[in-house]
């Protein structure tokens, strides 16, 4: 390459691509980490309406983590209910039972959130935008280089994009070469960057044609607010509600009259008209109107797909759409999307820091990728049953109610994110699960109610697990108003500072809380503790030493922690992971066995 | 007046003078209604730090039916503890007793928020910008003249005020002639707007002496993030967390060491170091260091007096300090102010649409008088309880902490606000209490945790009670699976449409809820419940209907509203008013009991 445009290069840590909810996430984590990020996009503007739009409980927790969710909760809709409508004998549907829409129970927000793709967006961007960040658009990579022998280089930029700018007026400003240390690719199921770095799709298309569209429904279906899984003899049809007084209605389509000679939907010839009839059968007796207009409508077949790969020498990776496609309507894509990058950015950020060795990235691939295949497998037997024809005496091979309900009942856990399960590596290590049985090491932490032992305040667990990049240690210090405990305690505290422990080893005495995040647990009773009696290593602030006791109301159910999570009166550690997964235990005598998982993948403080 | 004057004379619905809480509060409350206000200060600017800082769970109630409660919070410490210091038999003090702080329990904010003026003052100012209100400042008003002849007219404007921009630059600008409708002094304890319609203060001034200190501590007093009322043999003292790591220090002065031969507070015979040098003799064996500064502080004796009249012709009204001055250590202050003018606001907008008689307005002072006397009563025992002795072996006369406790206890649903009572009257009538035995008539509608029918999301009825100056009509209507109970709910609406009713006479059928709103609340539960079933009357939107049943996770305790408000399965309306308060209660075939008492004040809608 020509010195001259080397010079004038721009270098970036991360270049993300595609500015979607995978790269919007992407960059929000990195931005508020201080990483030099730049996010670019193809599209002129953000979307306007439509797009996915379901957010699972596990995506409202990491909106939490960024002290985004009230305003996510706020806008959007909340859906609490699961309605099932089934072939009635008098002809028609009727409705069979009302259920919760999330079967998983352990979460702060046990309910669906419905806002649309650009609404959610804008939550990301006005963000960024305090932070300086916006999304340069329209813009268009043309070409991605990775410089093999600088892959393993800390501090190089091995990575040499040329990115377009679509509609520059400036004709000698029309490119721009750009150097990173980490590329992204969040560029959607079509994505340019995987192509690019030759990674392939695996898996199929399906048959299942279905038409949506967004509408401010005029309806007597007295369900019309919860979603509605609607088996007729005349098909199947889904309607979820929205913001304000819109909904969402699925139908399943006759490929017949929507797919043309190669296989592909031909939106002429069927429009959101065409849709809303059919929908008109399925929900008979009950009535629907015309609009005046509609919101936004598509018609797509569902692929189920899965990348083979997810990185090039984890140096170019690829997050979100360009990972996996599958069926929308268990309302998974964009929260998978999101974790997706929630997962990465993190390791990004203690690589490029320097605290963490490479390897940790490799992490990435091995649990998202697993995660998009369990998903791909639970979309086929869902879409499988939700296609299929009811039961009825004059179906008796049809899938029945309860048979359906089943089905939705059991893949809850899964569906809400809740139940998401990495597997042993680098980072996850079970040896002690046994000392707190119920943080179960893979899975997320779940909230728990708690008080802070110098004002009584109640305060959640996941108040505390916010998404600032640093290892949670969670230190249960048993009831430290019994002496024999308390030394214990103290003699933890002086190993944790002792030279050669993960905590020495790993941060610094002058950023002693900048790797990690230290919080005391106590069993102690509010009316006896006092907060400044611990070691001083233990409460970086007041507000960081916690009780497990009832509130001062009784009201927040605090006072079950130990028991619930399974943790004994001599007290364990648990190290919770950046983005809010267990990663290890330790009892309190245990720190070498922290410094042994930590010198795992950690690197000494720079 | 000469004409010309006249002619370029402004004119306004209602002039607040004052732009402390109450002036701001008065000014919030008829903004959002649509009233033409303007509101002048004196002061260049808001407050900075310091001033009264404590707000009372009923107040955080009414920020919340303005949507202001979550900044508050946020912004805010919560105090959720009340801590006891007395005297140690080893000398100095230990920790006796933590209690709840807030004595009454019935609200969702079961703490008091501290957070200091300016930042209460900014809530209010940022919400009035978005109003296109602003303060105008410094201004200072001249005179005021009531023309008698006009005071009974609708549509006149009898007030006339000259106001004086102080530092205006251009020398024929610098006075203005405002023409006003009605009046507000929100203008302190030594209000000019008082003093012009000669009301006088009754009661008076006590020989307690205080000073008060703001400044982060470093200290090792454990309960430094709780509230503390500390007695000493060296003094009393109290402690106020304050947001971030910032505390108050109220401490009880010697009259001798600072008062002058007038008997005014001289504050250069002592500081903030004079202040915590007599705070570290009551908080010995704990200590606290001298900081590098001093957020604010102030000393001052306590006064206790109350306006003998709260209105001229009910049309200059005054309100907040300027009615009434008292201790600050029960944090009631800004408190009462802002009430004040909550319960004026919503009455002058009334008037001001025409929808209610001027004699509406005679009830601000019936309430708001009563509620300052009980106020200064309570004030004098808690103050002579706070400055007395400790009980000790040497001292058997002293207060013991159990009486204390006992009156800290027995006063905390006034502190809290929540105990507030307003007597019978034109707008509050007992009648049919015996209906809804525990929304006590006079009193502020508890909250209570229901359903919504349509998608069974958990909603608190304080949710529906906005401060949108509409009447609430909460219609329970029993189980309406029911269809006897059913029919009589259709009979309910019909004659509530019927020709002469209330809500026929008092809002329009073009603007049937312009004036009234009506919340249906059913007992059915959720698996059967159609909301749509009702007479549509009953339902002006999918989200004004409610059920009292379990919420889908059982977690909110909703489910028990009727049982706990005391109301049977025939069923029962609630009138709830603006600002809160129970107002009237009749049986589902009481009409005309609500056409009779709606008669009592309002007026045909124009």
């Amino acid at each position: 390459m020509p010195a001259g445009v080397d010079t004038e290069a721009s270098k970036v840590d991360v270049l993300i691509v595609g500015a979607g909810p995978a790269g919007l996430m992407c960059a929000l984590a990195l931005a508020r980490a201080g990483v030099k990020v730049r996010i670019v996009d193809k599209r002129p503007q953000k979307v306007a309406a439509g797009q996915a739009d379901g957010i699972q409980p596990r995506t409202t927790e990491v909106f939490k983590s960024y002290g985004l969710s009230d305003r996510l909760v706020k806008e959007g809709t909340q859906l609490h209910v699961a309605a099932f409508y089934n072939p009635s004998k008098n002809g028609g549907i009727e409705l069979t039972d009302r259920v919760p829409d999330v079967a998983a129970t352990d979460t702060n927000f046990p309910f669906e959130v419905t806002l649309h793709q650009g609404a959610i967006e804008a939550i990301f961007l006005d963000d960024m935008r305090d932070m300086g960040i916006e999304v340069s658009r329209p813009v268009i990579p043309t070409s991605i280089e990775v410089n093999t022998a600088l892959v393993e280089d800390f501090g190089a930029y091995p990575c040499r994009l040329v990115l377009e700018y679509a509609n520059s007026d400036q004709e000698e400003k029309r490119s721009e070469i750009v150097y990173a240390k980490y590329v992204v690719g969040a560029d959607g199921a079509h994505s340019w960057v995987r192509k690019q770095i030759d990674i392939v799709m695996e898996g199929e298309q399906t048959d299942y044609v279905w038409g949506v569209v967004d509408l401010v429904p005029d309806t007597d279906l007295p369900d019309v607010r919860n979603k509605c899984a609607i088996h007729s003899n005349n098909g199947s049809c889904m309607i979820i509600p929205r913001e304000g007084d819109k909904i969402r209605l699925y139908i399943q389509l006759d490929g017949k009259d929507v797919i043309d000679a190669n296989g592909r939907v031909d939106k002429n010839k069927a429009g959101p008209e065409k849709i809303l009839d059919v929908a008109r059968k399925t929900l008979h007796p009950f009535t629907i109107k015309t609009p005046q207009s509609y919101d936004w409508w598509t018609i797509y077949i569902i692929g189920q797909r899965v990348a083979q790969r997810y990185s090039l020498y984890s140096r170019v990776f690829i997050a979100g759409d360009a990972c996996h496609t599958h069926s929308p309507k268990a309302g998974q894509g964009m929260n998978a999307s999101m974790q997706d990058s929630y997962n990465l950015a993190w390791k990004l950020v203690h690589v490029l820091k320097g605290t963490a060795r490479r390897t940790l990235l490799q992490t990435y691939e091995l649990e998202r990728r697993q995660y998009a295949l369990d998903l791909i497998a639970f979309d086929k037997k869902f879409a499988k049953l939700f296609s299929g024809k009811p039961y009825s005496e004059l179906n008796l091979d049809g899938v029945s109610h309860a048979e359906f309900l089943q089905a939705f009942q059991t893949f809850g856990g899964f569906t809400s994110g809740l139940g998401v399960h990495y597997d042993q590596s680098i980072i996850i290590n079970p040896k002690y699960q046994h000392l707190a049985r119920n943080a179960l090491v893979g899975q997320r932490l779940p909230p728990r109610p708690l008080l802070r032992a110098a004002d009584c305040r109640p305060i959640d667990l996941h108040d505390l697990l916010v998404s600032d990049t640093r290892f949670k240690l969670l230190i249960f210090t048993g009831n430290t108003h019994n002496p024999s405990q308390m030394a214990r305690v103290v003699d933890f505290a002086s190993k944790l500072r002792a030279p050669g422990s993960f905590f020495a080893e790993f941060s610094s005495l002058e950023a002693m809380h900048s790797v990690f995040d230290i919080v005391s647990i106590s069993s102690e009773k509010k009316e006896t503790i006092m907060y400044n009696a611990l070691p001083r290593i233990l409460w970086s602030h007041w507000s960081k030493v916690l009780i497990d006791d009832i509130d001062m109301r009784g009201i927040t159910g605090s006072g079950k922690v130990y028991q619930s999570l399974g943790i004994d009166t001599a007290g364990a550690i648990i190290v919770v992971r950046p983005d809010g997964y267990v990663a290890a235990i330790a009892p309190l005598d245990g720190v070498s066995h922290l410094t042994n998982y930590f010198a795992g993948f950690m690197k000494r403080y720079p």
